[in-house]
């Protein structure tokens, strides 16, 4: 029965590992979409959102089965329960990078390289995020989700420094109004990526600290 | 045992509509507060989002002791990990009203009244939807969660139109780009809490109607 469910539960780390890996592939290949401008990639970012949701559903019911089949014990349990919520927050974050390629400014509208350097910028820091905070959920590593919080606050600044370029640009060249409010709702699903990996790094220390802890963490803020 | 099951059940229920109704709250204090262009609503809105939090972690624990000590037969079980994932919903929703009032256009800039109006609308929407999808998820009642999911497209509908109008007043007015940059942002966010609405009632149709369903249902949007 206990080995049973040692085999179980890297069964679900494995599935949460490859639903991670895929999640942050997405936002890759959405960020290099944008950046070139190519809308070819919205297809096989479709395809790959449909394997993440399906990815989602197996995780779900593993959870559901090892806590009504093997009665696991509080510490195993709360890890179970995250692992079911962290599953959902991966899912939302492959929504995001579909969503990220149906922004993607047409070719023919020119913008400076800056402002795909600096999407590009917000995106390599999200997916360390994404990274980081399941490596820190795995591990139960305290210290490397208090990492992924604080990296949350520059995201923010980013995303807060493009909206301010882009109301500047705007201003100067009005006929890429349209154009600039894409870019705009790249950096902001971009940031919404990072929340949800600060989610997930929250989970980890509520899991790992208990909940005085984190909302002692969650206030200091 | 069983009363006593039964009696902390409903505590949880009682806890998750006290949460949706002070999300619903929240999000109208926000929206009328947009609409009025008064920003002096922002500080209660951190504190129902203190108690909103606090809750938050009330029903987690409610629910990882209900699963450990009680050990649920396999339906109460999906109840009490949905109620868990639903938690986190309105938690986010709770969340997206502080950040709408973060963006408050100054009571100095004129704005027609058509854009507040486009905007309560999408706020009526998306509350009734957080009232529909917790209401169908405590009657277990799949026929209103599929009514919020079509009401999302409308949502969506709502927000495109709320971009175009913006992006063409932005031309128009580029003195007023910052400003029309954060009625996009509030219009995204009730969009957000709408798409969070949408995801209790896919909670709900997974719940009821087991992964197929719900699959077949998530296939045909």
């Amino acid at each position: 029965m206990q080995r049973h469910f040692e085999e179980e539960l890297e069964k679900l780390k494995e599935k949460l590992v490859l639903m991670g890996e895929l999640v942050e592939g997405m936002i890759a290949k959405a960020t290099l979409a944008v950046n070139q401008q190519d809308p070819s990639t919205k297809e096989s970012l479709y395809q790959q959102e449909e394997r993440v949701n399906l990815i989602q559903i197996e995780i779900d019911e593993l959870g559901i089965s090892l806590i009504a089949l093997q009665q696991p014990a509080a510490t195993d349990l709360r890890f179970i329960t995250s692992a079911m919520k962290i599953n959902n927050d991966l899912e939302r974050m492959a929504d995001q990078a579909v969503n990220i390629s149906q922004h993607i400014v047409q070719a023919t509208e020119i913008f400076p390289q800056e402002i795909f350097n600096m999407l590009d910028m917000i995106s390599q820091k999200a997916q360390a995020m994404v990274k980081d905070s399941l490596k820190a959920f795995l591990k139960k590593d305290l210290a490397l989700a208090q990492t992924v919080l604080k990296r949350d606050d520059e995201v923010d600044d980013l995303k807060d420094n493009i909206c301010l370029w882009l109301i500047s640009y705007m201003k100067e060249n009005p006929e890429k109004i349209a154009g600039s409010i894409d870019l705009l709702i790249v950096s902001r699903n971009l940031e919404r990526i990072a929340d949800h990996a600060t989610n997930i790094a929250e989970d980890v220390i509520y899991m790992v600290a208990g909940k005085d802890i984190r909302h002692h963490i969650l206030e200091k803020q």
